[in-house]
């Protein structure tokens, strides 16, 4: 008997086959049993007729519990009512696990409080909105994966354990590394990203990054999934132009790739179609000027907060790219403007529907006597950093990089409240498990 | 005036055209100048003559310096003795800095020991092996994507910070997670993989990994990348079969795209083109008969040794799939054969030419009480595990995956004596840094 997979059903239409999976659902009409079977690609709504049954078959059935493992054989027919357009007419059932009654699948469609189900998370995933997340999620990626590969950058991992602090010391996560020294956890590639630039021209990594922020918003992570382009010779012009066109291609890909995920999310597809060239475009100085009509306490030098991002964000359809930073808010790696060296080159990308800044990057120092005067006033330590002065000893160019965070990415696209949804296993302030 | 990359210059042949890039290597002889130019995309072999350039220009470009980042202008000219195919007849050079001759370049095609070279790995990477090195890489990484994307897997990011220990406790390393426990940094997303796969029916995770194992050998990173796909409703067969048809996949996308780089690297193509299916396969049983014969001391229920792995691997032009492991050396949640419970479901794809173990999967236990059972025996702490054991109480089913290290996979393509060139920035016991 062909097995076939929920997302296959169209091609196995008017032949009997078996589906292996989960009972998601079960609606009983007399002598009817309407079995919702889940089996990961999709939900297939099943008819079970009882005189079409064994009678021990048609029983098990009536009274199998929500989660219990089965395998259902069945012909599949098409049915313009059902949510995929297929159901299928059982034949027979095997049950692999009756989940017990005495302890319920914990998850049931009532509603049941955060905390409750962030504790059930390796279960959570199974339901309906989860599974439409994480399919987007896996989407973004792919589509940001095959935008830079196919646009002449090279995938270049950068390490996870690292010396020296990248944006910060105060929000490092510290390992003990054998006997020696600790070595902290990751905030940012994109020191790194720099050498490998100077080597392949266009680089990238894409991996988990970590921030031991105290900070409990519906923004951040403690672990999460950033991609940093990084580019030689390269300006804070190509990052807004590069930014811009990934953004738009990786929405473009959800919208057409996971319509029916965004449909379970019940998102405005009119929200993502907007996204489109040219982002609008301001500086630092406008927005700030913006913001303060707007009723914000903001003043020049200081920055965004999140209310700040989410006024910017909602006075636009899609992105707003804002740039020149004052340079004293910035990491110490920033490259001054050269007619007014007080602000900074570098740009954030806001997303609209307040879903916060999504990009930031800009142009590097690439001078050494800057750079080296930068980290003195910033009191890094030199020695862990010879080695990043070096990529301005030996053919320094101007070169420019950014960082798109996936998670906010996803939240935006999915149209979620909180950050928490966007990953399978969420690392929060007070969260490390499951 | 429009710039190229230097592996675009066969569609620019005839026009003049800038190349933005350094200065790799120069040969003098007489009045003409060969400058080769590499641009992190290739290396271009260019022409300058003294009398087709200012003199200023040509002085300047006859004493610069390795290294130094230059803009070459000139025309594009097909030259079949040239590496690339092209060449480049100069009319014009700008220098954006010259390394100073006090401080050359500190990588000179002189012979450096290996130490010397990773201290400089933020620059060795822009030599020519290892820049092939990390282009095979790249490919490797993205092969392996598109055979699980195209194939109905799921990407489900796993944590890095775990609560549980999933391969024993002595290898792991610790991070102080605010004020509360310790975390764990995974050694394996695999735990989590069993609960995605029930959601997603297959999944992959893809990231980096922590192994805290004070083993300085040729084989062993302390941080390394791995892919661990998982398949609800499989079996060890299904491990067996995919992980040989992902094999054959990415060694022959290596093969096709990256000849080039296989060329630098001088790797036997014959070693590579040779991996077809099927796989040769022996039982554990088999493989202990035949390491005793050739003289190996290993005895039934030991563990392979790095010689048994390259003994057995030696024996064969493609990687070796050995079966059957005594269950007391595999981790816990190994499924026993039902016909012989002293030894578990598990494979091991041993690589040929002496490369060890590149896979390692098998069956997962999907009964609850003998789940349990196996908690007690490894002496693992229950409460941590409680998510993980709801796996069988809720639909549980027959599950099965594997884990494929990246930088073994990539050794092993390359032809490396040493897995630490096969990462930018290595870490291991006595190394993080760069």
């Amino acid at each position: 008997m062909t097995r076939i997979t929920i997302a296959d059903a169209g091609r196995h239409v008017g032949e009997t086959v078996q589906i292996p999976g989960w009972l998601y659902n079960l609606r009983r009409s007399g002598k009817i049993l309407f079995p919702q079977v889940r089996d990961g690609t999709g939900i297939m709504q099943c008819v079970a007729q009882k005189n079409a049954l064994p009678e021990e078959t048609f029983n098990a059935l009536r009274h199998l519990t929500q989660e219990s493992s089965l395998i259902v054989t069945g012909r599949i027919r098409e049915e313009q009512r059902a949510p995929g357009g297929y159901e299928m007419d059982v034949e027979g059932v095997e049950v692999l696990q009756r989940v017990a009654e005495e302890e319920p699948y914990p998850i049931t469609p009532k509603e049941h409080g955060i905390e409750f189900l962030m504790d059930q998370r390796h279960l959570w995933i199974r339901s309906r909105r989860q599974h439409a997340i994480l399919r987007v999620r896996h989407e973004v990626i792919r589509a940001i994966r095959d935008y830079l590969d196919s646009h002449g950058f090279t995938l270049v991992d950068t390490p996870i354990f690292t010396p020296a602090a990248c944006e910060g010391t105060t929000t490092l996560f510290e390992t003990k590394y054998f006997d020696d020294d600790l070595v902290y956890l990751t905030q940012s590639g994109q020191l790194y990203n720099e050498a490998t630039a100077m080597a392949f021209g266009k680089v990238y990594c894409f991996g988990p990054t970590f921030r031991a922020e105290r900070s409990k918003t519906r923004r951040h992570l403690t672990e999460f999934w950033m991609v940093e382009p990084e580019m030689a010779y390269a300006t804070l012009d190509d990052v807004k132009q590069v930014a811009e066109e990934l953004i738009v291609y990786v929405v473009g890909r959800v919208v057409e790739n996971r319509r029916q995920d965004l449909a379970t999310l019940e998102r405005d597809l009119s929200k993502l179609e907007s996204v489109q060239s040219p982002f609008p475009r301001i500086s630092y100085d406008e927005a700030v000027k913006f913001l303060q009509e707007k009723g914000s306490e903001i003043q020049w030098g200081g920055d965004f907060g999140g209310p700040d991002e989410t006024l910017l964000g909602e006075a636009h359809d899609r992105p707003l790219i804002v740039d020149r930073f004052p340079a004293a808010i910035k990491a110490f790696y920033f490259q001054p403007d050269p007619e007014r060296p007080e602000v900074a080159l570098g740009a954030d990308f806001i997303a609209p529907e307040g879903y916060g800044e999504i990009v930031g990057g800009g142009q590097r120092i690439h001078d050494p006597d800057l750079l080296l005067k930068r980290i003195e006033e910033h009191n890094l330590p030199r020695e862990a950093f010879n080695w990043y002065i070096d990529l301005r000893r030996y053919g320094s160019v101007p070169h420019a990089g950014f960082g798109m965070g996936v998670e906010r990415v996803v939240a935006w696209l999915c149209g979620l409240e909180h950050v928490r949804e966007t990953i399978a296993f969420p690392r929060m302030l007070y969260r490390t498990r499951p």
